[in-house]
């Protein structure tokens, strides 16, 4: 059975799921973290829930991919490296290049790597990783699915900010949003299990992991989206400020001392959300825990189902109803309580959580009430199986 | 019959309103245009269309309050100083300080100047004009009223950024708001044409002029509003780009070669909006009668009713339901097409424009259907009596 690579290369991590296709069985997943740093550490899961672990010093993606084809054999995970008949590789900015995932070679790598300015922590890792595999694996198609492409059917209306045409025109300067491969799932599968044609649906998928992001699903493609030119926009995060005035950014760098506005869009990134507001941990399940006893944690809960439940009902508006809402990632997973705090926040549009069938982790399932005017999922997002199904259906 | 002076100053303008009170009728009005430039102009109407107009340097505000008063016997609109009882200033940045209007004195104006890094063009240009006042009708009380008073009553959850609490706590750094006087106006003239207690209805106001704000008002009280730090934030405006990507601030700003942050918020102030997206006007009635043969005026048209969709949804979600919409200001009370667009935009909710009621400009109406679940009002705002009337309030 042909064996395909799913990759997800971050600056310094590489995540990897090995799949039998077209069974979509994981055979083997792993992940190298602080590659580049030192003290990497590289770990595969594997056959009936075997460990490998290895901790030294990983510094190139040329290493780390090395390392993991040779313990896949080492592991017997495979016997050959051409049982692997395609690699499939999750790349952040696919900017209106690249509209669909695609078979990638030295041509259209290149323009993954002019993207970089959309993603400078992101693509040009993910160059990187996809020359070690093309390197080690020649002739084994590598495919690029991008985090954009499911946004690029957004209508002008929606993906154009309101400032001068040529910055978009020269500079690129609109929406794209990102999670595209997880909305683009998990939409699909919530059509499938309400057994209706996707292109008949409204729907409002929610993406909750540490970065969170609203799509509007309309005629089966993406309509709107909650972040935007990059992903620190829409609604608050883990440490992602979300929406703020404009004019905050040039307040605060005077107030702050800071002459490089990258810095203080840094800050917006890395040191904001409701890691912020909380003062306590980017974690919402920290927060929970916390709720009785620490205001802040409370309130930075308020604030994050607030401004969902604003999004959600922006987007249900402009699509003139919603037939599904639908929860995934993380916290949209896992997060039993924040699941019904949204839906009851959405009441307006005949919403109804059903606590029983709310009351599970991480399984596809109706969790809406028999009176519920909109169906309410949750499906489990599988980016990687979406990868894999690309290298299979492109990889030729 | 006592009479009250309504003061609306800009850093170049300084719009005026005699009223009778309590009969609340207009005796004279005016304005003083390019004050500080060469050739200002002063203007006065009263009596029954009378005009009376000046070019000559103005200078300063106490020059213009000067003329003013002088016009105001020469034209025997007044026979004596003493008939005005009180005047009222419109404040632009009230801050958490002023969360009412207020008497001021020396002590509260110089608070007022200590704001002005809220709003630079105005807090200080209306300090200006306070002063000419009290040196010229000593005694007279000075009454200001903030247009972000009324929006103090929102709740932490969405006065706050999700960004560090420190930022809010050291700096200020919230959502204010705008444009609260005429909320505050538009709202209570609605409730009494329903014929309810404000405190029962869930409202949604759209202050529609060159600058946009839209406020949700619960319990009689202002309890969202889409301005933010600053007037800049929110929907498409004229010439303001509304909510746009911070990243996009650090962007542009290295793409365009600018290194003061401000000159890059400078830009998304006034050379953005409507303005910038038509290629064309900041008018939108210059975009209406060109949306036939111009896409881009079309497409500027379509963004500026999206953004209000999506932020009035957000709105009626988050309280639960809304009872009445009401559209105020230049644009809200004169373009029947784009009223019509909005509340069509609107239907989830069941809000219905009635077209025939709808077909009037700047009248005080119910313009929804008679089976729209939402009450559609149509209220022009008067913020200058909101202003006098509260010279009356608390000018003791």
């Amino acid at each position: 059975m042909p064996k395909i690579l799913a990759i997800n290369a971050g600056s310094s991590t590489l995540k990897w799921k090995l799949f039998n296709m077209p069974a979509e069985k994981v055979i083997a997943e792993g992940m190298v973290d602080r590659m580049g740093l030192p003290n990497s550490e590289f770990k595969v899961k594997y056959g009936d829930g075997q460990k490998y672990v290895v901790n030294q010093d990983i510094p190139t993606a040329d290493i780390a991919v090395d390392m993991l084809l040779k313990a896949m054999l080492d592991l017997k995970i495979i016997s050959d490296y051409k049982e692997i008949e395609g690699v499939g590789h999750r790349i952040v900015a696919g900017g209106e290049r690249f509209k669909e995932s695609e078979k990638l070679d030295e041509k259209s790598l290149k323009e993954v790597e002019d993207l970089s300015e959309y993603a400078p922590l992101h693509n040009p890792a993910e160059a990187d990783g996809v020359r070690a595999f093309m390197k080690l694996l020649p002739g084994v198609p590598e495919v690029g699915v991008f985090d954009t492409s499911f946004h690029t059917t957004m209508p002008k209306m929606n993906y154009l900010y309101s400032i001068k045409p040529e910055y978009y025109e020269k500079y690129g300067a609109r929406k794209y949003g990102a999670h595209g491969t997880s909305h683009r799932y998990v939409s699909h599968r919530a059509a499938e299990l309400l057994g209706k044609p996707l292109e008949e649906l409204r729907m409002v998928t929610m993406h909750l992991g540490s970065g969170v992001s609203i799509t509007a699903e309309k005629d089966g493609k993406s309509f709107d989206t909650s972040m935007g030119f990059t992903p620190l926009a829409g609604v608050t995060m883990s440490t992602r400020s979300g929406d703020i005035d404009p004019s905050l950014v040039a307040f605060l760098m005077q107030k702050l001392n800071i002459t490089d506005p990258e810095k203080m869009i840094d800050i917006l990134n890395k040191e904001s959300g409701i890691y912020a507001l909380s003062g306590l941990s980017p974690d919402m399940r920290e927060l929970e825990k916390t709720r009785d006893t620490r205001p802040a944690s409370q309130l930075a809960i308020d604030i994050f189902a607030n401004r969902i439940i604003k999004y959600v009902a922006g987007y249900v508006a402009e699509m003139g109803g919603v037939d599904a809402l639908v929860f995934t990632a993380g916290m949209g997973e896992g997060d039993i309580v924040m699941r019904k705090r949204i839906i009851d926040g959405l009441s307006v549009f005949g919403a109804k959580i059903d606590d029983e069938r709310n009351n599970v982790m991480a399984k596809e399932r109706l969790i809406s009430s028999d009176d519920s005017k909109v169906k309410v999922l949750l499906v489990p997002t599988n980016e990687e199986l979406m990868i894999a199904r690309d290298v299979v259906r492109l990889g030729k």
